[in-house]
């Protein structure tokens, strides 16, 4: 029996490449660069955020918030977009950008109606401000938060997975991770928790390589949030 | 400037002992027992908590969950009150009545408008499902969710506010912790935070031997939950 529903965010929940993009193109006009490629800033900065998480897994690096892992990324792009004349307020600001991204469209009808039967919360690589303020600003409804800066690991580690079934208490097979990434839900399984697998064919644009459909035999695998409320029998 | 304030939830939030009280004397009632005295029996299982939770601080034991320390105490006093034929399915179920706690009448309201202008979070000595149940079951409209079994520590152990402090990657003074309890704001200030009184002189009932006014000169020193967000400035 499912009891706790937990959700990866970045890509699963919230659609980061044109909200990311969105903003980049508006802080580059105001900086009088029109034609930006704001899809390509969002991309090239995402790039930087597997690599970042992976440093701090491999034990390189000691942990530190994904907030901090962003910025470094960001600074490393900025000169090859034009944008190297940000100053430290505008690239602090900027940086928050991954506080606001927006859902997809499904995501809150999906949440609102699966909160009815499950508790629901985010198993997220984001940090606990990125996850809560998103969460105020979209109207995610959460019933609690798990961020990376709780476990101090990222996912795929298996100390994520681990750490979360121990605060809540709970056999394993009572809680289910739900995810766009078949990697997510592989280490989720591992641990024995069930799955469900959320396609998002579109996340990386003309970067995605992988996830364009459920690689395996997931418990349940749905097209979006509101597919899987379907599936979970929770009303409309 | 406040940008989180953080609750303490048992006595300030909710009112664990009518909630208690009638849970017991409706279990009592089903065994036969009339005239049980309800409030008696969460007064003296509430007299566990402390001490429960000292051990723990003092090194005394390993950390162990909330739940644990009521259940510990429950099979204790369960003989005093003439309930020792409590069946185990029976104990657990009365256990988690501390998960099923009733907001005191101005708490909702009071929180539904402070959560419009601040990130409203529990800090309590609660597990987190036992947080988690609770809101989802009252209501209560938090932003995330801090538990004791989170930080591993219970208040006021120091570290239970410098954990929340580190996660929320504020400054201290940017924070404020919101108790019935002088002893509880006393900790915070002692790590920088802010801090609001909430006068609960009824809390404990007949054994309530502190916390019948202020004791110090807090930043706000309030009536209840909406006086609170009366003196925020929070719109009603």
């Amino acid at each position: 029996m499912i009891k706790v529903i937990l959700f990866d965010t970045f890509g699963t929940i919230v659609d980061w490449r044109s909200s990311i993009g969105r903003e980049c193109e508006d802080i580059a006009l105001s900086k009088g660069l029109s034609n930006f490629d704001g899809d390509g800033f969002a991309r090239a900065w995402r790039a930087g955020y597997a690599p970042g998480m992976a440093r701090v897994t491999a034990g390189k690096e000691p942990f530190v918030s994904i907030d901090f892992i962003h910025r470094q990324r960001l600074d490393e792009i900025l000169p090859d977009f034009g944008l190297a004349m940000l100053t430290e307020d505008e690239r602090s600001h900027l940086n928050l950008a991954w506080h606001r991204l927006t859902p997809w469209p499904d995501s809150l009808p999906g949440l609102s109606r699966i909160k009815t039967k499950f508790m629901i919360s985010p198993l997220s690589n984001g940090s606990l401000t990125l996850l809560a303020t998103m969460a105020k600003r979209a109207g995610l409804p959460w019933d609690f938060i798990f961020s990376s800066d709780m476990h101090r690991a990222f996912k795929p580690d298996p100390a994520v997975y681990q750490n979360a079934i121990r605060l809540l208490n709970l056999e394993p097979d009572n809680i289910m991770m739900a995810a766009a990434h078949n990697a997510d839900l592989e280490a989720a399984r591992n641990e024995g928790m069930q799955t469900a697998y959320i396609n998002r064919p579109t996340e990386y644009g003309i970067d995605q390589k992988a996830d364009f459909a459920a690689t395996s035999d997931w418990n349940f695998i749905t097209s979006s949030v509101e597919d899987l409320a379907d599936q979970l029998g929770c009303a409309p």
